[in-house]
């Protein structure tokens, strides 16, 4: 890794958006698509106050079996649907490399979750598509596991990368992970990455959204990814992490991002 | 889990071996197939030695695409080719849920590395045939993650399933992971799964390998998976964990195992 | 712990200062005190460009028991005597409980290093005077661990207790500590102590100081606590994190302090 | 650290064991001293088993200080009696310097706590005493910080030392810490120390603590530290943890010590 600051940086459209340029970006909706009225209902809210993007989760992976694994293709569908209705682009997460395909009708934005930071097999086929990509950070992944990561999916043509900082395992126990905003300062400072910042698994608790939204702003994220929903307690999961949409107003109001 | 040990314990056969039975199994081989002649070399003195099952990497998880990433598909040829002429059953990771298939004509047991314990798209096509899984630990997961993803194996079918401990990350840096034995007696004592241990990737240095492999039978574990090479400082890679043939036997020796 | 935010905060009054309350305030110096000409030079500068309070070593717990120890209670006379000369409160890190009486004569504010954070006959012994203390998180001290260290201070009478967030240790390598700023919005949520954060030994590296101080201050802390000195490459200690003075002017102009 | 192995070993005195030679010791007793006549009752049925020293907590270092703290100068005088009366050394942990002379009055061996590994004050003058010290490794201390914290002791003239691995912090959640037994086999491979395991705070349940002894002994350790009782379950403290005094037999008998 170089030691000097990039001069110039990288910088991600998607439609008419651009992540990494002056304006910095808000990403919201629920931690899992549940149907299309709530769906809608969730992004027509965000929509008027400001919102960017929209993110909705189709695929869960999660760590039993045994639990909701999210609503898969018609999720994919329920979440394109919408954010044609509401006119905002769509991203979420995509476990398979031979789902892609049938996402690129649906999304406008592939995210990597944590779990497939190290899933060489999926970032590689990501690489051959242009979709622009999130990809977040292992669990625990070094920074230069993380850019090896990047670099998986550059090398195949698909230079649109946004890293997402959401937070890291720690041997803390009151928060879900613990945010390692150092990344942020460090990947603006040493790449040409845009870094985004998902303060909600980054704290796992609701009250420490806003703090942590303004802090990783702060400190130079060119975007948040926000657990939002009209009823936060009744998210099917994460509840403890969704911010309700007046919370959320409230941060892009002290961010003057609207 | 359940507070009681487990009375039975699960076997796995792979051929005539059994896993998980009162015998301990050597699993043995270089870190990466590098070609036929080299191969059939410690082949065939890991046979005289009393080695049950060959190991060698066909698909290499690297942290960066630049780095070396195995034989691929001529690597699984050369390892299942290799295995007939010597009559030893062979064990290979897998990291794409479509080489599977392929993999079937060549493998007797499949291997999930530590990067892609949590890729659950390919615990559940690996859950979809009869083949011996070896589930490594991610890196960093904990036991109850650990079984979930087994389960994610077994609930698609497929209970032939041995676990393996191969080091977590620490900041012990002295050593390139840090093994860990609690894993073994725990997982003997609270489920019925078989375990395996890995002293290679766990300590990351040769000298180590021998008392750590006395170690990991002592508390319990069904069997070893160490890399050894005739010429141990010629390996491709992971040279500086790599142990010599005569190493190997001194270990076996040591242990009644021949 | 509560649930609840804490509506009435500490206020920790250093002479005319105030930690916690509406102001942010400033503590800063050399990682170590060198000799009096070096201090009274740094002291001097750091009181022209609106600092409240100065910081510098004079027992410096070190890994190697070979390595500079500090200059002891010279350093700590220095300290004091400096202090005296431009006005301003001093503190420093104390690490025997036999010295906090000498301490006494000579500085304002006691700091409990992050390897003392679990020293607890040291921390009662502090809890006998009624000196500020600034108490910094231990390197993997869990929130609670933390809060009960506090507790071991305070229940001997001195309830003038300031936190430090200072960074933990993770696997991240190309940073020397990863600074938790979940820390601080979440002790500023849930407890009534004030909290400041160290971004020198956060981040160990000085270009990552000025993005760092910002978010700090953004998600509530109370004050930051930064390694500076007129010539940082000439320091004898942890001169990779440390700032210039013009940096630092730079930091305090950006948050608005002067 | 030097690469070769070590030829001469350093041997520790206590009376008339020698730890570090060719016998295995076990040290063995209950968590906390309690009174005298259940002490008395645990250490001669140990030293009927044939158990080579006494431990039992006169001062308990507790994350929280409302949490029972020991029975102090009171529980080194009971231990310093009950070992005279059934004729075993006797071990136990000092956390404060001043407390060392009183100290050397009664017990043999001086423990080093795991939260005070890092409490150079202590060191040093545990390190000015003649008396051998059993020094536990800090619960996330490297190889290299270990080893500097016994040099802090051994160069004010105390060589008298013994390395104790209890288990590191790790995100395991299923056992108390993480048994770091490759810790044994570096210790033995690459320094002269000898070296002791305490599988009792290494995995925290008691199930678990025969099969970590094995496992820690046939890695090279030189003795165990074992935490048992004539009835675990009435413990004061540390109760999931303690084995009854007829397992211990039972290890020892498997290990061939009597």
């Amino acid at each position: 890794m170089d030691s000097s600051s990039y001069k110039s940086k990288n910088k991600v459209k998607v439609k008419n958006l651009e992540i990494g340029g002056n304006s910095k970006i808000i990403i919201s909706g629920p931690c899992a698509v549940e149907d299309y009225s709530s769906m809608l209902k969730i992004a027509s809210k965000l929509k008027t106050i400001g919102v960017h993007m929209l993110r909705g989760g189709a695929f869960k992976p999660r760590t039993s079996p045994y639990d909701f694994q999210g609503l898969g293709i018609d999720g994919l569908k329920i979440l394109g649907e919408v954010g044609k209705v509401v006119e905002l682009p769509v991203s979420t997460e995509i476990m398979d490399a031979r789902e892609i395909e049938t996402a690129l009708d649906y999304i406008d934005v592939i995210q990597i979750g944590s779990r497939n930071m190290y899933n060489y097999t999926l970032l590689k086929e990501v690489g051959k598509t242009n979709l622009p990509v999130i990809l977040k950070r292992g669990m625990n992944a070094t920074y230069k596991e993380w850019i090896s990561a990047a670099e998986y999916i550059a090398m195949q043509g698909n230079s649109n990368i946004v890293l997402c900082e959401r937070g890291i395992r720690t041997f803390e126990t009151a928060t879900r992970n613990t945010l390692d905003l150092n990344a942020v300062a460090y990947i603006k400072h040493y790449t040409h990455f845009p870094i985004i910042v998902d303060p909600s698994h980054g704290t796992g608790l609701r009250e420490l959204v806003y703090p942590m939204s303004l802090a990783a702003i702060a400190c130079g994220a060119d975007g948040l990814i926000i657990e939002s929903h009209y009823d936060p307690e009744a998210s099917i999961s994460d509840a403890r992490q969704t911010i309700s949409i007046k919370e959320l107003k409230r941060i892009m109001s002290e961010l003057n991002i609207c």
